[in-house]
């Protein structure tokens, strides 16, 4: 039980690292409508369908995802985070790495901070060198 | 002042139809920490950097996004919907046309409901035909 979206956030991450798809799928929301995009996928609807798609990553091992740079937009019972992700991965021509940006969707229910939507994209090269925003230096 | 989601999200869609700056700004969100990312684009955080970005796509004319297939996670006072877009341009080689997802999450507050954070990127070719989903042609 997450009592943060921060916490559910930091476990979501951790389950990639480790590559343990039960500590994934308790960070999910129980509800039907949850979605998950993975950068170049087709969209995801739905439980099965989401632990389907990251047992088949898992499959290839683990996935390290480094979070930088949140922007949270709180809400009531809710909370957004449009993060930068430093991607890499173990594959057959070595270590792959990307930038994606990434949109979680934390909802509060009974059962604590779940991720109810995740949609994330590849982001251009320089993406966590900065961002054009009204004041700089100063959000983040 | 748009009283449901749904109708700040097609004002959003009609201000991009007329290529309308002041229209598009009604539709976000008068706070600081509003966000956009254009598929392909750099974050862009805040009112005046949204705004001069919208500007700059204007300025080289309207752009048609047809909007399909919406996946709405409702919240409480909050409504994030997932959607395959339409995307066509009229570029000097003619008219581009792509598919993206957009993730829109709109808030409600005291002056209605407003986009609070838009994350839109390419998605493939065939994402407007089907999803991968727990319970196929029911959901939608």
């Amino acid at each position: 039980m997450f009592t943060t979206p921060e916490e559910a956030e930091s476990t979501f991450y951790e389950a990639s690292r480790l590559a343990d798809l039960a500590l994934m799928m308790q960070v999910w929301s129980e509800d039907d409508d949850v979605v998950c995009i993975h950068p170049g996928g087709i969209r995801l609807i739905g439980r099965a369908a989401i632990q389907s798609s990251w047992g088949q990553i898992f499959n290839n091992g683990p996935l390290t995802i480094r979070p930088l740079r949140p922007v949270v937009i709180p809400g009531v019972m809710s909370s957004a985070h449009v993060l930068i992700e430093h991607v890499s991965a173990i594959t057959p021509d070595g270590i792959q790495t990307a930038n994606c940006y990434a949109t979680n969707l934390f909802h509060k229910g009974p059962a604590g901070w779940r991720l109810i939507l995740r949609h994330a994209a590849g982001a251009p090269r320089d993406a966590d060198l900065f961002d054009l925003q009204d004041i700089p230096d100063i959000l983040h």
